[in-house]
Protein backbone atom coordinates (compact mmCIF):
# COMPACT_ATOMS: atom_id res chain seq x y z
CA UNK A 1 0.00 0.00 0.00
CA UNK A 2 1.58 3.39 -0.82
CA UNK A 3 2.46 5.59 2.12
CA UNK A 4 -0.23 8.03 3.60
CA UNK A 5 1.24 11.12 2.25
CA UNK A 6 1.02 9.55 -1.08
CA UNK A 7 -2.69 8.62 -0.17
CA UNK A 8 -3.28 12.32 0.93
CA UNK A 9 -1.96 13.68 -2.47
CA UNK A 10 -4.12 11.13 -4.06
CA UNK A 11 -6.98 12.33 -2.20
CA UNK A 12 -6.33 15.69 -3.53
CA UNK A 13 -6.55 14.62 -6.70
CA UNK A 14 -9.76 13.02 -6.36
CA UNK A 15 -11.32 16.19 -4.90
CA UNK A 16 -9.95 18.15 -7.94
CA UNK A 17 -11.68 15.55 -9.86
CA UNK A 18 -15.03 15.70 -8.16
CA UNK A 19 -14.82 19.92 -8.99
CA UNK A 20 -14.56 19.53 -12.48
CA UNK A 21 -16.99 16.94 -12.82
CA UNK A 22 -19.94 18.63 -10.84
CA UNK A 23 -20.55 21.66 -13.03
CA UNK A 24 -21.20 19.54 -16.07
CA UNK A 25 -23.48 17.40 -14.21
CA UNK A 26 -25.90 20.18 -12.34
CA UNK A 27 -25.72 21.89 -16.38
CA UNK A 28 -27.39 18.73 -17.24
CA UNK A 29 -29.72 17.57 -14.16
CA UNK A 30 -33.57 18.05 -14.78
CA UNK A 31 -32.62 19.45 -18.40
CA UNK A 32 -36.15 18.90 -20.17
CA UNK A 33 -35.67 16.49 -22.60
CA UNK A 34 -35.47 18.15 -26.63
CA UNK A 35 -38.33 17.15 -28.63
CA UNK A 36 -35.43 15.43 -31.31
CA UNK A 37 -34.38 13.36 -28.38
CA UNK A 38 -36.08 9.41 -28.85
CA UNK A 39 -34.61 8.60 -25.60
CA UNK A 40 -34.58 10.31 -22.06
CA UNK A 41 -32.01 8.49 -21.29
CA UNK A 42 -29.92 10.62 -23.69
CA UNK A 43 -29.40 13.32 -21.00
CA UNK A 44 -27.80 11.22 -18.43
CA UNK A 45 -25.91 9.73 -21.07
CA UNK A 46 -24.38 13.45 -21.62
CA UNK A 47 -23.89 14.05 -18.64
CA UNK A 48 -21.97 10.86 -17.96
CA UNK A 49 -19.53 11.67 -20.87
CA UNK A 50 -19.21 14.90 -20.10
CA UNK A 51 -18.19 14.54 -16.77
CA UNK A 52 -16.08 11.75 -17.15
CA UNK A 53 -14.55 13.89 -20.19
CA UNK A 54 -13.44 16.91 -17.76
CA UNK A 55 -12.34 14.18 -14.91
CA UNK A 56 -9.78 12.60 -17.26
CA UNK A 57 -8.35 16.20 -18.51
CA UNK A 58 -7.61 16.66 -15.08
CA UNK A 59 -5.61 13.50 -14.75
CA UNK A 60 -3.88 13.86 -17.74
CA UNK A 61 -1.95 17.08 -16.74
CA UNK A 62 -1.93 15.47 -12.83
CA UNK A 63 -1.75 12.16 -12.81
CA UNK A 64 -0.62 11.00 -16.73
CA UNK A 65 1.07 7.72 -15.96
CA UNK A 66 -1.62 6.42 -13.30
CA UNK A 67 -3.89 3.57 -15.16
CA UNK A 68 -8.03 4.89 -15.35
CA UNK A 69 -10.94 2.14 -15.79
CA UNK A 70 -13.73 4.86 -16.59
CA UNK A 71 -17.59 4.07 -16.97
CA UNK A 72 -17.87 5.57 -20.38
CA UNK A 73 -14.46 5.60 -21.82
CA UNK A 74 -12.91 2.26 -20.84
CA UNK A 75 -10.05 1.02 -19.23
CA UNK A 76 -6.13 2.30 -20.16
CA UNK A 77 -2.67 1.34 -18.44
CA UNK A 78 -5.23 -0.82 -15.77
CA UNK A 79 -0.85 -2.53 -15.38
CA UNK A 80 -0.08 0.53 -13.85
CA UNK A 81 0.30 0.41 -10.05
CA UNK A 82 -1.98 3.21 -9.44
CA UNK A 83 -5.41 2.79 -11.14
CA UNK A 84 -8.37 5.51 -11.17
CA UNK A 85 -11.77 4.26 -11.23
CA UNK A 86 -14.27 6.58 -12.44
CA UNK A 87 -18.24 6.70 -12.49
CA UNK A 88 -19.27 9.77 -13.16
CA UNK A 89 -23.26 9.29 -12.23
CA UNK A 90 -23.93 6.66 -10.27
CA UNK A 91 -27.46 6.42 -9.60
CA UNK A 92 -28.62 6.26 -13.28
CA UNK A 93 -32.17 6.47 -12.49
CA UNK A 94 -32.09 8.54 -9.58
CA UNK A 95 -30.30 11.35 -12.10
CA UNK A 96 -33.41 10.52 -14.99
CA UNK A 97 -36.17 11.14 -12.77
CA UNK A 98 -34.95 14.39 -11.02
CA UNK A 99 -34.02 13.04 -7.88
CA UNK A 100 -30.10 14.24 -6.17
CA UNK A 101 -29.66 11.55 -4.94
CA UNK A 102 -27.24 10.11 -7.42
CA UNK A 103 -23.22 10.67 -6.85
CA UNK A 104 -20.45 10.90 -8.70
CA UNK A 105 -17.59 8.12 -7.62
CA UNK A 106 -13.80 8.74 -7.75
CA UNK A 107 -11.64 5.96 -6.22
CA UNK A 108 -7.96 5.23 -6.08
CA UNK A 109 -6.83 1.63 -6.59
CA UNK A 110 -3.33 0.74 -4.88
CA UNK A 111 -2.12 -2.94 -6.84
CA UNK A 112 -6.14 -3.96 -6.93
CA UNK A 113 -7.18 -2.46 -3.75
CA UNK A 114 -9.45 0.58 -2.95
CA UNK A 115 -7.59 3.18 -1.06
CA UNK A 116 -8.95 6.47 -2.04
CA UNK A 117 -12.75 6.87 -2.01
CA UNK A 118 -14.92 10.45 -3.18
CA UNK A 119 -18.43 10.08 -3.38
CA UNK A 120 -19.90 13.28 -4.38
CA UNK A 121 -23.30 14.96 -4.88
CA UNK A 122 -23.11 18.00 -6.85
CA UNK A 123 -26.60 19.44 -6.24
CA UNK A 124 -27.07 19.34 -2.77
CA UNK A 125 -23.34 19.80 -1.85
CA UNK A 126 -22.48 16.38 -0.01
CA UNK A 127 -18.94 15.51 -0.69
CA UNK A 128 -17.29 12.46 1.64
CA UNK A 129 -13.51 11.83 1.26
CA UNK A 130 -12.26 8.08 2.58
CA UNK A 131 -8.39 7.09 2.25
CA UNK A 132 -7.06 4.47 3.90
CA UNK A 133 -5.58 5.33 7.27
CA UNK A 134 -6.88 8.97 7.87
CA UNK A 135 -10.83 9.83 8.75
CA UNK A 136 -13.24 10.15 6.36
CA UNK A 137 -14.39 13.92 5.65
CA UNK A 138 -17.74 14.72 5.12
CA UNK A 139 -17.33 18.68 3.52
CA UNK A 140 -14.46 19.20 5.68
CA UNK A 141 -15.46 17.77 8.83
CA UNK A 142 -14.83 14.47 10.28
CA UNK A 143 -17.27 11.88 9.36
CA UNK A 144 -18.31 9.34 11.94
CA UNK A 145 -20.50 6.03 11.67
CA UNK A 146 -22.52 5.47 14.41
CA UNK A 147 -22.27 2.39 17.31
CA UNK A 148 -25.99 0.33 16.51
CA UNK A 149 -26.09 -2.66 19.70
CA UNK A 150 -29.41 -4.04 18.73
CA UNK A 151 -30.07 -5.14 15.04
CA UNK A 152 -33.98 -4.32 15.58
CA UNK A 153 -32.94 -0.71 15.91
CA UNK A 154 -30.79 -0.82 13.21
CA UNK A 155 -32.03 1.41 9.65
CA UNK A 156 -31.20 -0.51 6.64
CA UNK A 157 -30.85 0.80 3.37
CA UNK A 158 -30.94 -0.45 -0.61
CA UNK A 159 -31.58 0.96 -3.79
CA UNK A 160 -34.05 -1.04 -5.58
CA UNK A 161 -35.29 -4.70 -5.06
CA UNK A 162 -34.95 -5.52 -8.32
CA UNK A 163 -31.20 -5.99 -7.40
CA UNK A 164 -31.84 -9.16 -5.75
CA UNK A 165 -33.50 -10.80 -8.56
CA UNK A 166 -31.18 -14.29 -8.06
CA UNK A 167 -33.78 -16.03 -5.70
CA UNK A 168 -30.87 -16.86 -3.12
CA UNK A 169 -29.64 -12.94 -2.78
CA UNK A 170 -33.64 -12.14 -2.40
CA UNK A 171 -34.19 -14.59 0.29
CA UNK A 172 -31.13 -13.18 1.99
CA UNK A 173 -32.90 -9.79 2.00
CA UNK A 174 -35.21 -11.06 3.42
CA UNK A 175 -33.50 -12.71 6.35
CA UNK A 176 -32.03 -9.43 7.35
CA UNK A 177 -35.32 -6.80 6.76
CA UNK A 178 -37.27 -8.81 8.76
CA UNK A 179 -34.90 -8.23 11.88
CA UNK A 180 -34.18 -4.64 11.24
CA UNK A 181 -36.27 -1.46 12.39
CA UNK A 182 -36.73 -0.25 8.79
CA UNK A 183 -35.80 -0.48 5.35
CA UNK A 184 -35.06 2.73 3.20
CA UNK A 185 -35.05 2.18 -0.02
CA UNK A 186 -33.80 4.53 -3.14
CA UNK A 187 -30.05 5.96 -2.51
CA UNK A 188 -27.42 4.09 -4.73
CA UNK A 189 -23.40 5.71 -3.42
CA UNK A 190 -25.72 8.04 -0.90
CA UNK A 191 -26.49 5.72 1.58
CA UNK A 192 -23.02 5.15 1.69
CA UNK A 193 -22.02 8.73 2.71
CA UNK A 194 -25.15 8.35 5.01
CA UNK A 195 -23.89 5.81 7.14
CA UNK A 196 -20.30 7.23 7.37
CA UNK A 197 -21.95 10.34 8.62
CA UNK A 198 -23.85 8.28 11.19
CA UNK A 199 -27.39 8.28 9.62
CA UNK A 200 -27.75 5.01 8.49
CA UNK A 201 -26.85 1.63 9.72
CA UNK A 202 -26.44 -0.71 7.20
CA UNK A 203 -26.40 -1.12 3.47
CA UNK A 204 -26.90 -4.43 1.70
CA UNK A 205 -26.63 -4.29 -2.11
CA UNK A 206 -26.21 -7.18 -4.94
CA UNK A 207 -25.25 -6.91 -9.16
CA UNK A 208 -22.42 -3.47 -8.06
CA UNK A 209 -19.37 -3.41 -10.43
CA UNK A 210 -15.77 -2.20 -9.96
CA UNK A 211 -16.79 1.34 -10.65
CA UNK A 212 -19.74 1.17 -8.27
CA UNK A 213 -18.22 -0.15 -5.03
CA UNK A 214 -14.24 1.43 -5.09
CA UNK A 215 -14.71 4.50 -3.96
CA UNK A 216 -17.50 3.13 -1.34
CA UNK A 217 -15.40 0.87 1.00
CA UNK A 218 -12.06 4.05 1.64
CA UNK A 219 -15.38 6.07 2.72
CA UNK A 220 -17.17 3.39 5.19
CA UNK A 221 -13.71 2.61 7.02
CA UNK A 222 -12.08 5.69 7.63
CA UNK A 223 -15.43 6.80 8.93
CA UNK A 224 -15.40 3.31 11.48
CA UNK A 225 -17.58 1.42 9.68
CA UNK A 226 -16.41 -2.20 7.48
CA UNK A 227 -17.07 -2.80 4.23
CA UNK A 228 -16.71 -6.13 2.72
CA UNK A 229 -18.48 -8.70 0.11
CA UNK A 230 -21.02 -10.61 1.42
CA UNK A 231 -18.70 -13.51 2.87
CA UNK A 232 -16.76 -10.84 5.01
CA UNK A 233 -13.70 -10.66 2.25
CA UNK A 234 -12.73 -7.11 1.05
CA UNK A 235 -13.60 -5.52 -1.96
CA UNK A 236 -11.17 -5.38 -4.70
CA UNK A 237 -10.96 -6.30 -8.59
CA UNK A 238 -12.86 -9.21 -9.17
CA UNK A 239 -15.56 -8.92 -5.99
CA UNK A 240 -18.46 -10.42 -6.99
CA UNK A 241 -20.45 -7.10 -6.74
CA UNK A 242 -22.45 -8.32 -3.45
CA UNK A 243 -21.26 -6.09 -0.83
CA UNK A 244 -22.20 -5.20 3.06
CA UNK A 245 -21.76 -1.95 4.78
CA UNK A 246 -22.31 -1.75 8.48
CA UNK A 247 -21.44 1.72 10.52
CA UNK A 248 -20.92 -0.56 13.37
CA UNK A 249 -18.19 -2.81 12.91
CA UNK A 250 -19.68 -4.87 16.05
CA UNK A 251 -22.70 -6.22 13.93
CA UNK A 252 -20.98 -7.17 10.55
CA UNK A 253 -20.61 -10.66 11.56
CA UNK A 254 -24.32 -10.96 12.47
CA UNK A 255 -25.68 -9.24 9.62
CA UNK A 256 -23.39 -11.80 7.43
CA UNK A 257 -24.50 -14.64 9.30
CA UNK A 258 -28.20 -13.34 8.06
CA UNK A 259 -27.33 -13.07 4.70
CA UNK A 260 -25.84 -16.51 4.84
CA UNK A 261 -28.53 -18.31 5.92
CA UNK A 262 -26.60 -19.47 9.43
CA UNK A 263 -28.66 -16.89 11.44
CA UNK B 1 -65.29 25.19 -4.89
CA UNK B 2 -63.69 29.05 -3.56
CA UNK B 3 -63.21 31.92 -6.45
CA UNK B 4 -59.99 31.84 -8.07
CA UNK B 5 -58.86 35.13 -6.45
CA UNK B 6 -59.86 33.61 -2.52
CA UNK B 7 -57.62 30.23 -4.11
CA UNK B 8 -55.00 32.72 -4.96
CA UNK B 9 -54.73 34.22 -1.04
CA UNK B 10 -55.17 30.63 0.40
CA UNK B 11 -51.85 29.65 -1.77
CA UNK B 12 -49.92 32.50 -0.52
CA UNK B 13 -50.64 31.25 3.12
CA UNK B 14 -49.50 28.10 2.01
CA UNK B 15 -46.73 29.72 1.28
CA UNK B 16 -46.22 31.49 4.72
CA UNK B 17 -46.67 28.22 6.41
CA UNK B 18 -43.62 26.19 4.39
CA UNK B 19 -41.54 29.39 5.23
CA UNK B 20 -42.23 28.78 9.01
CA UNK B 21 -41.63 25.36 8.70
CA UNK B 22 -38.13 24.71 6.87
CA UNK B 23 -36.05 26.36 9.53
CA UNK B 24 -37.63 24.38 12.08
CA UNK B 25 -36.89 21.59 9.66
CA UNK B 26 -33.87 22.19 8.88
CA UNK B 27 -32.33 23.07 12.12
CA UNK B 28 -32.67 19.27 12.83
CA UNK B 29 -32.21 16.99 9.89
CA UNK B 30 -28.74 15.26 10.11
CA UNK B 31 -28.80 16.11 13.63
CA UNK B 32 -26.57 13.53 15.79
CA UNK B 33 -28.74 11.80 18.09
CA UNK B 34 -27.95 12.50 22.28
CA UNK B 35 -26.90 9.31 23.78
CA UNK B 36 -29.94 10.19 26.43
CA UNK B 37 -32.27 9.59 24.24
CA UNK B 38 -34.18 6.33 23.55
CA UNK B 39 -34.59 6.07 19.90
CA UNK B 40 -33.10 7.67 16.47
CA UNK B 41 -37.11 8.92 16.05
CA UNK B 42 -36.78 11.37 17.96
CA UNK B 43 -35.43 13.78 16.04
CA UNK B 44 -38.09 13.74 13.21
CA UNK B 45 -40.64 13.66 16.03
CA UNK B 46 -39.35 16.89 17.66
CA UNK B 47 -38.76 18.67 14.09
CA UNK B 48 -42.51 17.14 13.57
CA UNK B 49 -43.58 19.35 16.21
CA UNK B 50 -41.99 21.67 15.80
CA UNK B 51 -42.50 22.38 12.21
CA UNK B 52 -46.57 21.83 13.03
CA UNK B 53 -46.22 24.86 15.63
CA UNK B 54 -44.89 26.96 13.80
CA UNK B 55 -47.32 26.78 11.04
CA UNK B 56 -50.40 26.41 13.52
CA UNK B 57 -49.28 30.20 14.29
CA UNK B 58 -49.23 31.26 11.40
CA UNK B 59 -53.10 30.17 10.78
CA UNK B 60 -53.71 31.70 14.20
CA UNK B 61 -52.85 34.94 13.04
CA UNK B 62 -53.86 35.03 9.56
CA UNK B 63 -56.85 32.34 9.17
CA UNK B 64 -58.47 31.87 12.91
CA UNK B 65 -61.55 31.06 11.90
CA UNK B 66 -60.24 27.73 9.33
CA UNK B 67 -60.24 24.04 10.84
CA UNK B 68 -57.40 22.12 10.59
CA UNK B 69 -56.65 18.63 10.49
CA UNK B 70 -52.65 18.24 11.51
CA UNK B 71 -50.21 15.23 11.70
CA UNK B 72 -49.13 15.94 15.04
CA UNK B 73 -51.67 18.02 17.34
CA UNK B 74 -54.84 16.60 15.87
CA UNK B 75 -58.26 18.05 14.07
CA UNK B 76 -60.15 21.50 15.12
CA UNK B 77 -63.11 23.27 13.52
CA UNK B 78 -62.94 20.28 10.67
CA UNK B 79 -66.48 21.31 10.08
CA UNK B 80 -64.97 24.81 8.65
CA UNK B 81 -65.76 25.42 5.00
CA UNK B 82 -62.12 25.70 4.88
CA UNK B 83 -59.52 22.94 6.03
CA UNK B 84 -56.26 22.93 6.46
CA UNK B 85 -54.20 19.96 6.23
CA UNK B 86 -50.79 19.71 7.82
CA UNK B 87 -48.12 16.70 7.35
CA UNK B 88 -44.68 18.60 8.63
CA UNK B 89 -42.25 15.87 7.65
CA UNK B 90 -43.87 13.37 5.46
CA UNK B 91 -41.13 10.61 4.56
CA UNK B 92 -39.99 9.68 8.42
CA UNK B 93 -37.38 7.39 7.34
CA UNK B 94 -36.13 9.64 4.54
CA UNK B 95 -35.55 12.44 6.90
CA UNK B 96 -34.55 9.99 9.59
CA UNK B 97 -31.57 8.29 7.09
CA UNK B 98 -30.03 11.88 6.23
CA UNK B 99 -31.85 12.01 3.01
CA UNK B 100 -33.48 15.04 1.48
CA UNK B 101 -36.15 13.77 -0.21
CA UNK B 102 -38.88 13.96 2.66
CA UNK B 103 -41.12 17.41 2.55
CA UNK B 104 -43.81 19.63 4.10
CA UNK B 105 -47.12 19.29 3.13
CA UNK B 106 -49.71 21.56 3.20
CA UNK B 107 -53.28 21.40 1.57
CA UNK B 108 -56.30 23.03 1.79
CA UNK B 109 -59.52 21.25 1.07
CA UNK B 110 -62.93 23.44 0.29
CA UNK B 111 -65.34 21.49 0.72
CA UNK B 112 -63.64 18.28 2.01
CA UNK B 113 -61.71 18.93 -1.68
CA UNK B 114 -58.09 19.25 -1.95
CA UNK B 115 -58.17 23.08 -3.64
CA UNK B 116 -54.21 24.23 -3.09
CA UNK B 117 -51.43 22.02 -2.32
CA UNK B 118 -47.81 22.91 -1.05
CA UNK B 119 -45.08 20.36 -1.31
CA UNK B 120 -42.00 22.13 -0.01
CA UNK B 121 -38.36 20.53 0.20
CA UNK B 122 -36.81 22.68 2.32
CA UNK B 123 -32.91 21.53 1.92
CA UNK B 124 -32.63 21.40 -1.83
CA UNK B 125 -34.81 24.40 -1.85
CA UNK B 126 -37.55 22.72 -3.97
CA UNK B 127 -41.13 24.30 -3.71
CA UNK B 128 -44.62 23.18 -5.71
CA UNK B 129 -47.46 25.26 -5.21
CA UNK B 130 -50.66 24.22 -6.98
CA UNK B 131 -54.03 25.44 -6.54
CA UNK B 132 -57.58 24.51 -8.84
CA UNK B 133 -58.01 26.52 -11.52
CA UNK B 134 -54.15 28.01 -12.32
CA UNK B 135 -51.04 26.34 -13.23
CA UNK B 136 -48.70 24.97 -10.95
CA UNK B 137 -46.23 26.46 -9.53
CA UNK B 138 -42.11 25.11 -9.30
CA UNK B 139 -40.01 27.66 -7.29
CA UNK B 140 -41.55 30.56 -8.89
CA UNK B 141 -42.28 29.36 -12.60
CA UNK B 142 -44.79 27.06 -14.38
CA UNK B 143 -44.12 23.22 -13.62
CA UNK B 144 -45.78 21.03 -16.46
CA UNK B 145 -45.99 17.61 -16.89
CA UNK B 146 -44.81 15.68 -19.74
CA UNK B 147 -46.50 13.48 -22.25
CA UNK B 148 -45.60 9.90 -22.69
CA UNK B 149 -47.23 8.26 -25.77
CA UNK B 150 -45.80 4.71 -24.61
CA UNK B 151 -46.34 2.51 -21.65
CA UNK B 152 -43.03 1.01 -21.72
CA UNK B 153 -40.99 4.63 -22.11
CA UNK B 154 -42.59 5.52 -18.71
CA UNK B 155 -41.11 6.05 -15.53
CA UNK B 156 -42.85 4.96 -12.75
CA UNK B 157 -41.91 5.38 -8.76
CA UNK B 158 -42.86 4.31 -5.56
CA UNK B 159 -41.84 5.23 -2.09
CA UNK B 160 -41.34 1.31 -1.14
CA UNK B 161 -42.53 -1.84 -1.72
CA UNK B 162 -43.89 -2.23 1.64
CA UNK B 163 -47.03 -0.51 0.89
CA UNK B 164 -48.08 -2.91 -0.91
CA UNK B 165 -48.35 -5.47 1.91
CA UNK B 166 -51.95 -7.00 0.70
CA UNK B 167 -51.60 -9.35 -1.70
CA UNK B 168 -53.64 -7.75 -4.14
CA UNK B 169 -52.36 -4.29 -4.36
CA UNK B 170 -48.30 -6.01 -4.59
CA UNK B 171 -50.09 -8.10 -7.69
CA UNK B 172 -51.40 -4.96 -8.74
CA UNK B 173 -48.19 -3.37 -9.08
CA UNK B 174 -46.30 -6.47 -10.40
CA UNK B 175 -48.42 -5.62 -13.11
CA UNK B 176 -48.09 -2.46 -13.95
CA UNK B 177 -43.78 -2.45 -13.27
CA UNK B 178 -43.70 -5.51 -16.13
CA UNK B 179 -45.19 -2.94 -18.48
CA UNK B 180 -42.82 0.35 -17.98
CA UNK B 181 -39.31 0.88 -18.76
CA UNK B 182 -38.14 1.25 -15.21
CA UNK B 183 -39.02 1.74 -11.38
CA UNK B 184 -37.47 3.97 -9.10
CA UNK B 185 -38.00 3.56 -5.71
CA UNK B 186 -38.26 6.40 -2.63
CA UNK B 187 -38.83 9.61 -2.59
CA UNK B 188 -42.51 9.58 -1.02
CA UNK B 189 -44.37 13.58 -1.58
CA UNK B 190 -41.22 14.30 -3.52
CA UNK B 191 -42.01 12.08 -6.66
CA UNK B 192 -44.68 13.79 -7.22
CA UNK B 193 -43.31 17.25 -7.59
CA UNK B 194 -40.80 15.96 -9.82
CA UNK B 195 -43.69 13.88 -12.06
CA UNK B 196 -45.40 17.84 -12.03
CA UNK B 197 -41.94 18.75 -13.38
CA UNK B 198 -41.41 16.68 -16.01
CA UNK B 199 -39.19 13.50 -14.98
CA UNK B 200 -41.30 11.21 -14.02
CA UNK B 201 -44.64 10.03 -15.71
CA UNK B 202 -46.52 8.12 -13.18
CA UNK B 203 -46.35 7.09 -9.29
CA UNK B 204 -48.31 4.76 -7.70
CA UNK B 205 -48.82 3.92 -4.02
CA UNK B 206 -51.04 2.70 -0.95
CA UNK B 207 -51.96 3.21 2.08
CA UNK B 208 -51.85 6.88 2.22
CA UNK B 209 -53.85 8.74 4.42
CA UNK B 210 -55.46 12.55 3.79
CA UNK B 211 -52.20 14.59 5.27
CA UNK B 212 -50.62 12.28 3.04
CA UNK B 213 -52.31 12.62 -0.32
CA UNK B 214 -54.29 16.22 -0.03
CA UNK B 215 -51.49 18.44 -1.27
CA UNK B 216 -50.04 16.30 -4.26
CA UNK B 217 -53.44 16.48 -6.27
CA UNK B 218 -53.62 19.75 -7.11
CA UNK B 219 -50.16 20.24 -7.65
CA UNK B 220 -50.39 17.21 -10.21
CA UNK B 221 -53.73 18.55 -11.81
CA UNK B 222 -52.24 22.44 -12.24
CA UNK B 223 -49.00 20.86 -13.85
CA UNK B 224 -51.11 19.07 -16.65
CA UNK B 225 -51.19 15.42 -15.10
CA UNK B 226 -53.96 13.65 -13.38
CA UNK B 227 -54.57 11.90 -9.64
CA UNK B 228 -56.64 10.18 -8.32
CA UNK B 229 -57.63 6.58 -6.37
CA UNK B 230 -56.72 3.49 -8.53
CA UNK B 231 -60.42 3.30 -9.66
CA UNK B 232 -60.33 6.77 -11.27
CA UNK B 233 -62.63 8.57 -8.58
CA UNK B 234 -60.93 11.97 -6.84
CA UNK B 235 -59.02 12.12 -3.77
CA UNK B 236 -60.91 13.70 -1.00
CA UNK B 237 -61.73 12.95 2.74
CA UNK B 238 -62.99 9.34 2.51
CA UNK B 239 -60.66 8.04 0.08
CA UNK B 240 -58.78 4.57 0.87
CA UNK B 241 -55.42 5.62 0.17
CA UNK B 242 -54.65 4.12 -3.28
CA UNK B 243 -53.36 6.65 -4.97
CA UNK B 244 -52.27 6.63 -8.95
CA UNK B 245 -50.35 10.27 -10.67
CA UNK B 246 -49.61 9.89 -13.83
CA UNK B 247 -47.90 12.95 -16.26
CA UNK B 248 -49.87 11.88 -19.67
CA UNK B 249 -53.75 12.03 -18.49
CA UNK B 250 -54.34 10.33 -21.98
CA UNK B 251 -52.39 7.66 -20.22
CA UNK B 252 -54.53 7.14 -16.99
CA UNK B 253 -57.03 4.38 -18.22
CA UNK B 254 -54.20 2.16 -19.36
CA UNK B 255 -52.51 2.38 -15.86
CA UNK B 256 -55.60 1.72 -13.98
CA UNK B 257 -57.07 -1.25 -16.06
CA UNK B 258 -53.71 -3.00 -15.57
CA UNK B 259 -53.80 -1.74 -11.26
CA UNK B 260 -57.30 -3.80 -11.67
CA UNK B 261 -56.79 -6.72 -13.49
CA UNK B 262 -58.45 -5.61 -16.49
CA UNK B 263 -55.43 -5.04 -19.32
Amino acid sequence: MAAAADLDRLADVAVRLAEAAGPEIRARFRRPIPVEQKSNRTPVTEADRAAETAMRAVLAELRPDDGIIGEEFGAHRTEAPIVWVLDPIDGTKAFMSGRPTFGTLIAVLVDGVPAVGVIDQPVVGDRWVGAVGRPTQHNGTDAKSRPCPRLDAAILSSTSPDQFDKPADADAFDRLQRRVDFVTWGGDCYAYGLLASGHLDIVVEAGLALHDFSALAPVVTGAGGAMTDWRGDPLRLGSDGRVLAVGDPAMASTVRALLNGNP
